[in-house]
């Protein structure tokens, strides 16, 4: 089902959403909050766009010329009039194409920044059985897997640009070794808890292409307080 | 100058510190708590003990044998008596020797846990002038470097044995890549941030010889309250 939904905390901005297609999540929120953007970033990419809730909220953030691209033709078309929704027309562009594709088209070193929130999953773990083939491609490495998706990077970002992506902690060692595969210096770290006790949840990274080494760990990002609630830092994203 | 100290927290627990050499830390209690130790824990091996404040805390947790070894004679000196006044002497071995030598004499596959807190600094990070020889010993990776150690580690092991090393967090690509480089499987993290509003400042992180991708990133652990006390889970360990 199609709604159109607010996307709170940022007044103004509003989001097409289909339930059988996914829904934007606290982690694409989290992502465009987390990238270290500057006055110099020209050019941002991000990668399989979803509904476009990344580039929609980066555009509160800067001025940069944003492409997103978008495999799946439906999910494009809905990122599509949510750009025009939110009259970001001039700012965002979307395409619908193959980032393996494109990415054989495209000059090198053209990005200052690109983002991703990826798929999470290896092929090889078990899905649900009834998700949507939207789902499924969304959320298993089926047309994106992180080799690719660093390689990629690696090619389209100037030198020194960086790369953001919102995963998985349990992901992390395979983050790392593509990253720095690719000449990816992992550069700052934030995980997010789901609350004060528990394992980290949703781990954010950002990488510099030709970076130096050095790493931060930033500050623990908690979502949800003891009796369920968002709490205020995430309230402030996303509530 | 040389002082008898309890180990606060540690009931009938005292050490021997030398304040010319270095002194226990924050550091080295984190470790013997973080460690992953059971029934099956037969053989421990400490890696530049110092005054042995890992083997003696992990007496607490485990009747496993250990061995702690360390390279400089006047620390190993101290060592020896800090495991004597304890009355430990039937459980911790100390050796004067060199990590490097111990390694060429000493079987394969032999601990089931090596524990180390390394150098933290590369040879070319500048030292305190002042420092005495100890200390840039104990604190540069002059004699022990982060691939002799996983090297050294990865022999030692026995299949499926686990090393935990506390460290800090901007080294922690290179102990990833380390780690990997061997065989070894980072499992788990624990990441000490002196404040809430501040960036990690400890990492502690335990691998597995020839063990499953799969990582856990444990609950943030706050070394420090906003008006410079230690924390309730710090004091359990520490004051």
């Amino acid at each position: 089902m199609e709604t159109i939904n607010d996307i709170l905390g940022y007044k103004n901005l509003k989001i097409y959403q289909n339930s059988d297609m996914f829904q934007f999540s606290l982690d694409s929120v989290l992502l465009p909050n987390f990238i270290t953007i500057n006055k110099n970033t020209k050019k941002i990419l991000d990668i399989g766009t979803g509904n476009a809730i990344i580039p929609i909220i980066l555009t509160t953030k800067t001025d940069a010329e944003i492409t997103a691209i978008e495999i799946q033709k439906d999910v494009f078309e809905l990122a599509k009039k949510s750009i025009k929704l939110n009259f970001l027309d001039s700012q965002i562009k979307v395409l619908h194409n193959d980032i393996n594709q494109y990415y054989l088209e495209c000059n090198s070193e053209e990005y200052d920044i690109i983002t991703c929130n990826p798929p999470y999953f290896k092929v090889n773990e078990t899905s649900k059985l009834n998700d949507s083939e939207y789902k499924i491609i969304a959320r298993h490495e089926i047309k994106l897997d992180l080799e690719r998706l660093m390689k990629i990077s690696s090619k389209l970002l100037k030198n020194k640009g960086i790369i953001g992506i919102v995963h998985r902690p349990d992901r992390l060692i395979d983050i790392i070794m593509t990253m720095k595969k690719y000449n990816i210096e992992p550069k700052k770290i934030r995980f997010v808890y789901p609350k004060k006790t528990k394992e980290a949840n949703i781990l954010l990274i950002e990488g510099k292409k030709n970076g130096n080494p050095g790493l931060k760990i930033l500050r623990p990002l908690y979502s949800h307080l003891d009796n369920g609630n968002y709490t205020l830092e995430i309230q402030k994203y996303f509530e």
